[in-house]
């Protein structure tokens, strides 16, 4: 049994891109933890393709799955250490969580405030492919546009906000104007009632269904976006693609996050080969930056009947990286309406 | 005045890009200091750029220059107002500095022996466009490494190093082989040196001018590379192609560092298009990672007589981004011989 085998097998059995490294990846994970959940998390590989190899790994008594855990055979790690597979380690810093940036700049009482705001926020929903983050990451966010010069002084556009980063940038009084685009209606109203109850009058709550193109009164307005785009590449895209639109020109910058669970490395290539062709840069990448508390529909994702050990999570998993991106060469992009199902591609199927 | 009207006057004097938000970038710096090292470092933009505006700014009244200290003058103040341009705000998180990984995780013993072994290195000469990063750069490099499942049982090349990192690496006993390739005699014995003293027999070091192509024996021969490229353009891709042509294939990974102070966000595009046309998939761009201790030449350097105030920095204010990038599709890079000065363009010339 070789690594290269395995990869082989994959590569057979799954339509989707399988990185080089996605063998090696899920058995450093293994070697680490026996939950399904951390194993997800750090492997790095698409639940699509981990799960299938967990299952090969099983079939040739590797693994064992047993009581809700998964655990690797004798035989699975003498593969290890005849490949000198070690461990995953996590080396990340304990006071920023590997974030960068220290959310205290913001001041105790924004902090304190936006927690009290978000402990009332509406439930993730499925139909919109909903799943929040923490409030430490929604926070930290911030706290990465202030340090940028991302926030005073700016016109900010998020667009889909069920992490309510337009909430956490208000109450900061730095923006010259925040607004949040969302297609629901519970959201809306939530928004909206907090603008009223805190007097955040740089506030304002707009819905729309981003399938749709932007209101003109959008376009070309403002100076940042921030969006959290569901992760096919058409719906990536199309997220992205209406984020540049809201701004000015060059000069303006741009922020999303994007996992490994439900992109491919390959996918992300191709996401950094469009940003590049839309006139951007990259100024940042921030690995696991954004962390997702667990949504009440797990069972109903496409991906739950993939798993080999039906199990819930115990802590957060599902995390992604936050990019940072700047336009210097603003191109026109295309004001269409985009049809059907734009959640879904053979690699995004998580939430 | 607008900061239009000084972007475009700032076009006209320079033969290099001037990225959209220069202008705002050195206004947020100068509110929040007046010594020239740490409005090059807050800015983040390119030293080229940065002297020529300042310079403009002088011609205007914006600044003014006194004392060995550069400072807005009301009008300044006033500009900065009408524009809400606020001081730049560090917001990083103290206990890593921004970097995402604690270097505990090597453990005392590997961070105490390092230390201890830095303390004698070879000062940094300009002839080779040296510069040495701090201490914990160093060993942060190699955390971010172990994290990333890059260190242990692998066969690491780095190419040019002054800053040890091939020593930090070997020290935690866990790559297969780590192969230093320098030009420096001072070097090259130094790393041999330590290799006798602490019984390192995973380290080797090669003497190598990396305008000649790479020793066959290195060809495709290990797993990860790390570089600290000089930052003209083409000199920027002698260094990352002999990288990529170090490593196995697909799978493999590779380190790098780059300014914001020689190397405009135009230029950092075209790199990006570079790297993604090579094969390569960039997974991290982690900012200011990179602390370089301040090297004897300063007053040497090309871009000197550019400062509008010569004085001497304070503290650490050249810092460079970590990069890494995994290689996806290996394509065939040449293996060529690179003659004359590939240290220089119009944006790099600090060091």
């Amino acid at each position: 049994m070789t690594l290269g085998y395995l990869h082989n097998e994959l590569l057979k059995r799954l339509r989707v891109y399988v990185a080089p490294r996605d063998v090696e990846r899920t058995l450093m994970a293994l070697r680490s933890s026996d939950h399904i959940w951390e194993i997800v998390e750090r492997s790095q590989v698409p639940m699509r393709v981990l799960c299938t190899l967990l299952e090969l790994l099983n079939e040739h008594g590797l693994v064992d799955v047993f009581n809700g855990s998964i655990k690797l055979t004798e035989l699975g790690e003498r593969l290890c250490e005849e490949n000198d597979i070690a461990p995953f380690t996590s080396a990340l810093c304990k006071s920023c969580d590997g974030r960068t940036v220290d959310i205290n700049a913001l001041g105790s009482s924004v902090i304190e405030e936006f927690k009290r705001i978000s402990s009332e926020r509406p439930e993730a929903i499925q139909e919109y492919d909903q799943g929040f983050v923490t409030d430490e990451t929604t926070l930290a966010r911030v706290t990465f546009m202030l340090h940028r010069g991302d926030l005073h002084g700016k016109e900010i556009a998020v667009i889909g906000d069920d992490d309510l980063v337009s909430i956490a940038c208000a109450l900061t009084g730095k923006p010259k104007r925040v607004v949040a685009l969302d297609i629901d209606e519970r959201l809306i109203s939530f928004i909206g009632s907090v603008r009223e109850r805190y007097g955040l009058s740089n506030l304002s709550v707009v819905r729309h269904d981003l399938r749709e193109p932007l209101p003109d009164w959008m376009v070309g307005a403002f100076d940042v976006f921030f969006t959290d785009p569901t992760e096919s590449f058409i719906g990536f895209k199309v997220f992205v693609e209406r984020g540049l639109q809201c701004l000015k020109g060059a000069g303006c910058s741009g922020y999303f996050g994007l996992t490994h669970v439900e992109s491919s490395l390959n996918k992300w290539r191709n996401i950094q080969r469009f940003l590049l062709e839309s006139g951007a840069v990259i100024t940042d990448i921030v690995d696991m930056f954004n962390h997702y508390v667990n949504w009440g529909y797990i069972e109903r994702m496409r991906s739950w009947c993939w798993l080999p050990v039906k199990v819930h999570p115990k802590g957060t998993w599902y995390k992604s990286s936050l990019y940072r991106i700047e336009w210097l060469e603003p191109i026109e992009l295309p004001k269409v309406r985009y049809d059907g199902n734009i959640f879904e591609d053979e690699e995004a199927a998580t939430t």
